[in-house]
């Protein structure tokens, strides 16, 4: 297995539902817990190659959901533009003083997006 | 099978590549080319009852799809809620016509993300 990664937990967030218990479990403890695949392995009563192919599998699994729909990428895309949309938002606020409640508003709104 | 439905188009558009090619292409036959069970019965070469099968199979696995993970509803409220926002932007800039420039470059943006 390659080094833990990041991205992988992301995708986990999107597509993690569309696992199987048991591939769910063990990726949870392997990223989430950050449980070695031995300490997993004496948890669950299987072999440790067990829990590696399980994990690897669910892996394999949550890049090709990404592949092939695209909207974990999406999402994140959409997230990083409303960054950008609150940063300009303050700087118009910055301008126009008089209407800080209004676009205090706003700036809410987008960052109520971000997280959707 | 229930009425053609509006919706189901919707969460094809999101989960459409996890189906298999076979459902894929009777799914899009009736739905999006409107082709009836059996003139898609007659074009592959299936029965009708064949046909009827293997959309409703397609149509469950979009729902169930959207039931685990939820992302076609996630996207709909974004983009509703950009819609908002253009619209609070434009009074905005109606009271801020020396901003105009800048609003509409953020209207743009929020235009851009609404159909990410």
């Amino acid at each position: 297995m390659s080094t833990k990664n990041l991205n992988i937990g992301f995708l986990f967030d999107f597509y993690g539902e569309l696992l199987s218990d048991r591939q769910k479990n063990m990726f949870d403890l392997y990223y989430n817990e950050d449980l070695s695949l031995s300490e997993i392995a004496e948890q669950v009563g299987i072999t440790r190659q067990g829990v590696r192919d399980t994990v690897k599998k669910a892996e394999e699994l949550l890049l090709d959901f990404e592949n092939k729909l695209g909207l974990a990428g999406r999402f994140n895309e959409i997230s990083q533009k409303c960054n950008l949309m609150t940063e300009r938002l303050e700087i118009l606020k910055s301008n126009h003083p008089d209407s800080e409640f209004q676009i205090d508003s706003l700036i809410k709104d987008i960052k109520n997006i971000a997280q959707l």
